[in-house]
């Protein structure tokens, strides 16, 4: 499957950024399992990939399931999400985490900045997702049949008095992202080398002094009936 | 000076629903000082209406300004905060409160919807104001002077397990607000009344049973030196 984000060594390095600068955000509230196993000394703990919608799980395996950044890849996150049903418990739960990005915006206000980001949009949605699935985990969950369905959104508000987040997030999660899809973007022959290239810059002007960037996750939570 | 809401008793009605459904979300770590008054039974307060770029008050009179939904309206914002800071003690701190209508964005997505909110946006900067603002708060209290300034989103996240949401913000502050400027918006000439009442309708259908609404305010705090 082609994967928006890549493979290449600066995508690897963009997304541990990404998933650093995000954990407290996304994650405070979720149990970690990988501190637990760590802090406990767990021997009884499996790390194993496989196939959503071929998983190699008896029914009713799991109290708990965790999707992140997945359902956006999916061109039927509902039928994902239908799938993982049976392999969790009865009055288990599941979390889903979810990035939208038109929820995007900044200062200062830039069309051609606004235009670099709608290709990232564009290009995920021609590989058979949906970067702007974030708004519909409410709905999703809803359909796919869990119960006690709750978001929450996880807004990154970043502005200068906070230049952790403007390097971590802005910079190296936000922008690179969309520097990542560079080449794809301009094959697309939506948008000129130039354009292009004064978007990003755009862009990086929200991550300046008087800059403001805006991203919003949502997280939802869900019970098996 | 013209005013995007207008004067019109819907609007009317749609301002008290909106201050109702909105008073928790923005103004809950704000001291309420009508509250306070009526509690306290205190006689020394008074109530006064007045052009805040020709102020009846002496330097330093006040220990506390508190700026609600006034910027979004004025061409020169900055000269607004600037006007305010002589007023205001050394030492005293003012609370700026703003949306920003491209926060908005919604599940059904429906492009002659996000075309009834572009016309509502277009209608407030043809006005003299910027219904952006609330991205700038941040920028707006620095570069008007002020120190220490602290800027936190108030997202206003609705799907239909909040039914109280749905009606008081979804339906009755948001879709009324953009409802309101329909003649105003037809005058534009960019949406015909077809694709308008279309993109009325697809709003309404983000307050249904599968629908989601997002809106994010923007809440600063800063201190005069």
């Amino acid at each position: 499957m082609n994967y928006v984000h890549g493979y290449s060594a600066r995508e690897s390095v963009r997304l541990v950024d990404q998933a650093t600068t995000l954990t407290e955000l996304l994650h405070g509230d979720t149990v970690a399992a990988a501190a637990v196993v760590s802090r406990e000394n767990l021997s009884n703990v499996t790390l194993q990939i496989a196939d959503i919608f071929a998983l190699p799980f008896p029914a009713e395996s799991f109290d708990h399931i965790f999707v992140c950044f997945v359902l956006e890849h999916l061109p039927d996150p509902i039928a994902a999400l239908r799938c993982l049903q049976p392999i969790l418990k009865r009055g288990g739960t599941i979390t889903v985490v979810e990035g939208d990005h038109e929820s995007a915006y900044f200062y200062p206000e830039s069309q051609l900045a606004s235009r670099t980001i709608q290709c990232l949009i564009d290009i995920q949605a021609k590989l058979g997702g949906n970067s702007l699935i974030g708004r519909q985990v409410y709905p999703l969950l809803k359909n796919a049949g869990y119960k006690d369905v709750r978001v929450s959104p996880r807004m990154v508000y970043v502005d200068s008095s906070k230049p952790g987040l403007v390097e971590g997030f802005t910079r190296n999660t936000f922008i690179a992202m969309v520097e990542g899809v560079r080449e794809q973007a301009l094959a697309l022959k939506v948008m000129d080398v130039t354009d292009w290239d004064k978007g990003i810059e755009d862009l990086y002007a929200s991550a300046g002094e008087d800059g403001v960037f805006c991203y919003t996750f949502f997280k939802g939570t869900a019970v098996r009936e």
